[in-house]
């Protein structure tokens, strides 16, 4: 197998693997599955989410919905407020050809979606404790109405509990992120709730009035999901597989992965040391980083010789997804595709 | 003007006038200019370094050398060793069209250059500090002889001072770069001696001994060369423009320009604070970010409203811009031109 570097290499045994099981904990909890897709970003991958059982795919962008509906996807949430003439007219457009829905937590959103006339349902987006975007559960009530007000179809809450990467127990943190939704959507009748996380998605799928679930790292896994306890390194589907071209030290090696293909992203969790990922075989860390240099900490006597590859395992999988026009599959040892990550830099 | 955000933004009257300053430090020192193509990766502002006098250009990877060669320059080099057959058979292919050199720190990676046959120049790279890659200066001499008696030609000796980015005294710093060079330089012969990186470029323009220098970001400058003093707000020639999204409380707004076109550098330089960026106007920092969402932290009453525009001055420049496909070139309130990133994630 001789694959140039470096590379967005994808286990195809273990992607399935993933697929299948979180299709069946939310079946398991009862749930739909809308999968995040920004975390692959490839139809493919959609395709085998939309196959076990996914009602639908969730994207953070416009630009990402456009090319998942031309993929076939049918039904799809915008989990981000959309503004702007230009933006509108694109939804508008989009919800001709399939099932859209798109988050939001102003009156402002609402208002230009009302003036559109885009065939769309709305779900409000709830702070349930990661302070970003996202009104507050006690004013759902109040937006929800004037929402509605205005024409729109209303229905649901959905929040982003982010704040679970920090939390030390993701059970209790899940927990109390339902709690808050249910208080969210109590004025809202048949109300999907819909709460998204890979780590906290088992726990989502149990709780009492959670309608949803949205988790996206969980196809490929990374180092962030391991430190939570919610992967394990055999789940892992996804690396960059990295060529050393350099050994100026015993104890240095450096790889052609920098932040360039890695991403700055550290690792997601309380107390995790600072680095850009790890060699798969050997866990060693990417201690520093530029654009183009991973820079590994070798113990002395280390095998490690130029021209040897590595499989690079990312701190946080998704923006580093972004960074490759195409994704190596292989079964084994063996390529068996080349995938497009086709929605590949869609901020609009 | 109506740009939809996010999008990355040139000014192109300072472009050009960073463009200038740089060429006439250079001129003034007496030294080649060869600029690195990576802060922009557009071959409508190699071709202004060009004609303001550059030497050539500095790549970091193969791919953008051929993006760079087919966009008209003829003498490139690439600042990176080169290893694998893939690469090697490119190489030998490229310099068929151009005057390629490459850097290298191994006897491994030369040996394949000289048997791949490619009609390249040959630059030893030095660790002067930064402890990436490179040689010790103590080690060239022997390095270099090896190198030649395998048939290939040592032109010089190149250094990346990125320690210089640590650094209290940016002169000193480079002096001390400067001076293990001369000794790096001492057993060859009229070798080219080489520094890059923007805040040291205009002390190693004065360096003796130093035949060029390498500095990349000078053209759009950010938040961590005004940290050091290298640049000042007026010099600052590229943006993310981005749209208030969400204002969900008094001190909190949130911006459609998150990681995925701000990247997650922080700002490089001893002591600062780490944010993901700061609005140009106003100096409010983006506290936190996640992919599509910027935070920004704003005082009490301010007057920022869902759908307006803001200007966001990068912390790190170059990954800013390997994360958008085209850039709206902008004079005043105009938009002038569109340009294509068009050797954006080219990492191979």
């Amino acid at each position: 197998m001789a694959i140039d570097t470096p590379a967005l290499l994808i286990d195809g045994d273990r992607l399935r693997a993933n697929v299948a099981a979180m299709a069946a904990a939310a079946r398991d909890g009862g749930v739909a599955l809308r999968p995040h897709a920004k975390t692959h970003k490839m139809v493919e991958v959609a395709a085998l989410q939309l196959e076990a059982g996914a009602a639908g795919l969730t994207v953070a962008k416009l630009g990402e919905a456009e090319v998942f509906v031309d993929g076939g996807c049918e039904d799809v949430l915008i989990a981000y407020p959309l503004i702007g003439d230009t933006k509108l007219e694109r939804l508008v457009a989009l919800a001709r050809r399939a099932r859209v829905a798109v988050a939001l937590d102003s009156l402002e959103v609402a208002r230009a979606l009302a003036e559109a006339g885009a065939e769309i349902r709305v779900r409000i987006e709830v702070d349930t404790g990661q302070h970003r975007a996202g009104v507050l559960p006690g004013d759902v009530a109040a937006l929800a109405r004037e929402v509605a007000a205005l024409g729109l179809h209303v229905e649901g809450v959905m929040t982003h509990e982010g704040q679970a990467y920090a939390a030390e127990d993701l059970a209790a943190a899940t927990h109390e992120a339902a709690v808050k939704m249910r208080e969210a959507a109590a004025s809202l009748p048949d109300a999907v709730v819909s709460l998204g996380s890979t780590p906290t998605a088992r726990f989502a799928a149990r709780e009492p009035g959670v309608t949803e679930i949205r988790p996206g790292t969980y196809v490929f896994q990374d180092r962030t999901q391991i430190a939570h306890g919610a992967a394990t390194p055999k789940d892992l589907a996804a690396f960059v597989l990295a060529t050393v071209v350099s050994r100026p030290a015993p104890d240095r090696a450096i790889v052609d992965a920098g932040t360039k293909v890695l991403s700055s992203d550290r690792l997601n969790a309380p107390g995790a040391p600072v680095d850009f990922g790890a060699i798969d075989q050997t866990g060693w860390p990417l201690v520093r980083a530029s654009e183009e240099h991973g820079i590994v900490a070798v113990p002395p006597g280390a095998s490690l010789r130029i021209g040897d590859q590595v499989r690079i395992v990312p701190n946080h999988v998704c923006p580093v997804v972004n960074l490759f026009d195409e994704a190596v599959v292989v079964e084994g040892d063996r390529e068996i595709a080349r995938w497009r990550v086709a929605a590949r830099g869609l901020s609009r």
